[in-house]
């Protein structure tokens, strides 16, 4: 077996007390703290200790050092257990761990990447796997190096769907660098888990998804040494039969989520100490080997300007696979993911040039944005994961934990709003303003012609955070030069006269019928100024105020969403204070039906007509105050 | 075998006929629409045939009869072929496939229930296989009836994890009367399935997962019938090998989401046509046993009112788990489901007094939530799904095609907000108000204390559509008097004073600091009004803006919730035109931090000092207005 060597007994002892002293400093912690899963943290005691002290190549000096191995913690429960593990390696003082939870602690309840040895949040659902796919297949197909990847897991969480989507991807690319660990310690938060203490039936599970399945007893060191030593050709699952509270209150129920008193950890820390014997060893995790490649991802660029002339007609959505294919092109980290789409959101243009970088991950949202996640986390890889608008609801809660661990990854919507036409509402993307706006630290981007969308992808690549993109399904005349100077947070006037009478802000599909509206209204004498926010979030706040004060308060928004959570409530937000000013909004305030697009965008009333209509309505009671907000039916 | 006599060949000719024209009429309609999947039409051609005129009982007549055997069409692009069908059984007029997709035809694109013979909007991505599951958990527990429930999945969606959630929770509670049949016709949408047509690697997934799996070719109407009719003790799939596009292009990648063009459609129905032989029989649906128990859901009511007294400590979550405990008392279709946090949400009360109708759904949100879907098919039960707010994140998109289908489910997310505390951001539902609030027809209730949980959880059980209860995770004091009146949109004044000189909106939490600020200004002689908004959608703008005018104009929004979507912006959208308002907002600006509850309400400042600090200088001010609208950090 490569690299086995039974474990001595010295060394055996030695990893024995480090389990024991990882439960005593896990009481502590939570003891201090008044919460916590102690319980949690003494089930995988022992397998700690082995993948810190034996199996696993890091320097504890540099948890981010990139050729080492990575760990994630998928179930962040046990957060006091890695704690105390990164005490034991001398990187946290042990006087660290009593602060636990506390405003001023980087120590949380849950993993949070404020410590350098958190790659990421896994919160609580089974989203650890996906995260190590994405790191596994950085290391194997993008990294070329030796690393590997480990991930325990719960036995609460296989029950999460998006566990077995990261079993199907890791088979299907063989990553045979990544091996999860499930604790399989029978017991869940109210009641246990559904499998019990069967392992089989894990392995069973494991096995017909592709992995290579050994049970072993998790409170053994030299079985978890043994079995996390034997080779492997396709991704291994270690079933880790424990005892949940190994040491405390042994498999009962109703302590998940609870603290010892101070008296209770007294007596169970003074026992757990007397099982610490003795012994001359002294462990370090083995040094691991050099041969991952640096990686710089500053100046992202794209090499050259937009290729659009002005009136030229293309998607938003071709233009985004047009612009991630050329900044591939410089750039070797630039990597693409999709979820069985790619002929709809046109990464296949990626995928064609870029065979090497593009990574297919099947109907299977949550996955994906979980790899994404992976792949970009150590500054691996900049990461564009498209699919369309809707299916990213699929994803919402693994968009959150990107959004807690400030994870730079770059996602696109395709077939956003009423514009997706005739499949009907269960493929138009409607709600997905919202869902991003809701999450901090993101950036909305909502180009309206390919010159912006390719300027979205370039400041994509480059802003921190989760950047999302939200492209349209049909083709539409490019509106800006390509020497056009594009910001986050920078809104564009489109179209403007000294005359001016309204403000109207629009993007996407309704910034055309805005422009044919105001090219309507013309001819009527009325003039209206057209806004292009680019970015939904943040918003360009002072260019919306400015423009509508010189059209004396009056504001129209339109937007193909529904009406709650996106343009319109964004520049409510932002104008509610102003004095004088007059917002009337158009957006979509039903479960839509199929239908061609444009009679859509004409029934649901965010057409050019539309607009037409409510401006000439906004100047016809515009001496007295419009007393409602909108023409939305209640 | 149970019912097995193999058919007759006259028999089989017949079901080869009905199969034929199914593809004909698929054909026939999504050329016309222009759009559409006829080669996913084609592959299950035969499956529909057998399912619909062979294996299946139930009244062609009367579609939504509850005694009958339900069918569910999760590949969702397949529509077309659910709609021959049932021209096939006379139901709907032959012309009206000829009108599919236009915006006043009542056949969508994908599946929508305006048609009586559609129990529910699937969507695209895996999810008929968790609704499938919940009308089984019903027909087995809850009916204690014969009907069964197949379910048609497409081989692309078998990469979702919900699926396996599914499959999961099927084996787990011995659905024996659920069958899935899988279209393994390959291709998927961009690419060929990952597991391709290697329908054994299905059969070890589906077995490993506890059920019965039996492999056939789907186009052939003998082993149809004899697999459709084998004896069940357990959840049967059926995996059909199949060729997309059967009949017409065969088993090319390329033609998924293309109609025929005329000449071509022309084509092919001549070579279909001329494969229907004549056959003397006709074949009708088998009838169904007529032993499924009536049920009205009507006069859902609470018996007597609400038994807590003004001052009492009782957080909302236990008083949501009291509450359905007590619907459920008097109304036997009342079931509850949870998600492995019944002694977190409070659900355990019910599951303790009503063990035969509490559904434990364990670690799998997107389950739970498409399980309550299934039970509240055909008006068959109240549902009540709980789990923490920040987990139905997990379920966003089956919460928009519960939306979409205007499905009558009734969900609490319990911790909501800071007042989580300790465990930290990813435990927190900070974005659940902007989630729900962007689904149309979706009731968000937000209660403040014991006695308006109560009316929320009364009202809930009543209201069509989704319904949100937000519940909060710590002990707060009753407000109202038990006879209390409460209406859904209707909010409750619980703070005032003819002197008042600013109106604050706040709930949960915040209502309670907002109160508490309220007695400390007092003090200082400064006068708020205090508002309960109740519901937060539909929110009782008239309330909200007669207080507010009754102050000067002068609001005050104060929520345990991110800035964006919720409360404030709600207000926001509804007073943005109202003359001479002043709008201040406190909210949550940054993901927060692990803490005491009451610190991070501090640091976060939606706390009393906040809010009285927000109002000081709202009224220092009050001469000139603020000229920005919150204290949000930028």
């Amino acid at each position: 077996m490569e690299d086995y060597h039974k474990p001595d007994q010295q060394t055996v002892q030695a990893l024995r007390n480090i389990a024991n002293r990882l439960r005593i400093n896990s009481i502590k912690a939570t003891t201090a703290a008044g919460t916590g899963h102690p319980t949690s943290c003494c089930s995988v005691a022992e397998i700690m200790s082995v993948l810190f002290f034996h199996t696993m190549k890091y320097r504890p000096e540099d948890p981010r050092n990139f050729h080492s191995d990575r760990f994630l913690m998928s179930k962040a429960q046990s957060a006091p257990a890695l704690y105390s593990m990164w005490v034991e390696t001398g990187f946290l003082k042990e006087s660290e761990l009593l602060n636990m939870c506390q405003v001023d602690s980087s120590l949380e309840g849950h993993l949070i990447p404020r410590q350098q040895f958190v790659d990421v949040t896994t919160g609580y659902l089974g989203q650890g796997l996906g995260v190590a796919c994405g790191i596994a297949y950085t290391g194997k197909y993008f990294d070329k190096a030796s690393y590997r990847v480990y991930c325990l897991l719960g036995d609460g969480e296989m029950s999460e769907g998006s566990v077995w989507e990261a079993m199907s991807f890791a088979s299907y690319y063989q990553l045979d660098n990544l091996v999860a660990i499930m604790d399989i310690n029978r017991l869940s938060q109210s009641d246990s888990a559904p499998l019990q203490h069967h392992a089989e039936k894990y392995q069973r599970r494991c096995e017909a998804f592709g992995w290579h399945a050994i049970i072993v007893d998790g409170h053994s060191v030299e079985e978890l040494c043994k079995a996390l030593s034997q080779p492997r050709h396709q991704p291994t699952a270690i079933l880790a039969k424990t005892v949940k509270g190994k040491g405390i209150p042994e498999d009962k129920m109703g302590w998940h989520s609870k603290s010892l008193s101070k008296d209770m950890a007294e007596m169970v820390m003074k026992d757990l100490q007397s099982r610490i014997m003795s012994t001359s060893k002294h462990l370090y995790p083995p040094t691991p080997v050099e041969d991952a490649p640096p990686v710089s991802l500053r100046n992202i660029r794209m090499a050259s300007a937009p290729a659009y002339k002005p009136g030229e007609k293309i998607s938003t959505r071709k233009a985004y696979g047009m612009a991630i294919t050329k900044l591939g092109r410089y750039n070797e980290r630039v990597v693409a993911l999709d979820g069985d789409t790619n002929n709809l959101t046109y990464s296949e243009i990626f995928k064609n040039e870029h065979p090497n970088r593009f990574v297919e991950c099947y109907v299977a949202q949550q996955n994906m944005v979980s790899v994404a996640m992976g792949c970009a986390a150590r500054e691996r890889n900049v990461v564009f994961a498209s699919t369309l608008a809707s299916f990213f609801t699929r994803a919402y809660d693994q968009l959150r934990m990107a959004a807690v661990l400030d994870s730079s990854i770059n996602l696109c919507g395709s077939h956003c709003g009423l514009s997706t036409g005739e499949e009907g509402p269960s493929l138009m993307g409607l709600e997905d303003m919202a869902m991003f706006r809701a999450l901090p630290r993101t950036t909305i981007f909502y180009p309206s012609d390919g010159v912006s969308t390719e300027k979205a992808v370039e400041l994509a690549a480059s802003t921190r955070g989760v950047c999302y993109i939200r492209t349209s399904r049909q083709d539409s005349a490019v509106i800006y030069n390509s020497n056009e100077d594009f910001h986050v947070g920078q809104a564009k006037v489109v179209y403007q006269n000294k005359e001016d009478q309204v403000t109207v802000v629009a993007a996407g599909v309704t910034l055309h019928e805005a422009l044919a509206a105001a090219e309507h209204l013309k001819k009527e004498r009325i003039h209206v100024r057209v806004i292009d926010p680019f970015t939904i979030k943040p918003l360009d706040v002072k260019t919306i105020t400015d423009h509508t004060r010189a059209t004396r308060g009056r504001i129209l928004t339109v937007e193909d969403h529904y009406y709650e959570g996106g343009l319109g409530e964004a520049v409510c937000s932002a104008v509610v204070n102003e004095t004088g000013f007059n917002l009337h909004r158009l957006a979509v305030s039903h479960v839509p039906h199929s239908g061609k697009p444009q009679e859509l965008l004409k029934i649901y009333g965010i057409d050019r007509d539309a607009i037409a209509q409510a401006v000439r309505k906004m100047l016809s009671t515009s001496t007295n105050r419009i007393s409602h907000q909108d023409e939305r039916p209640t």
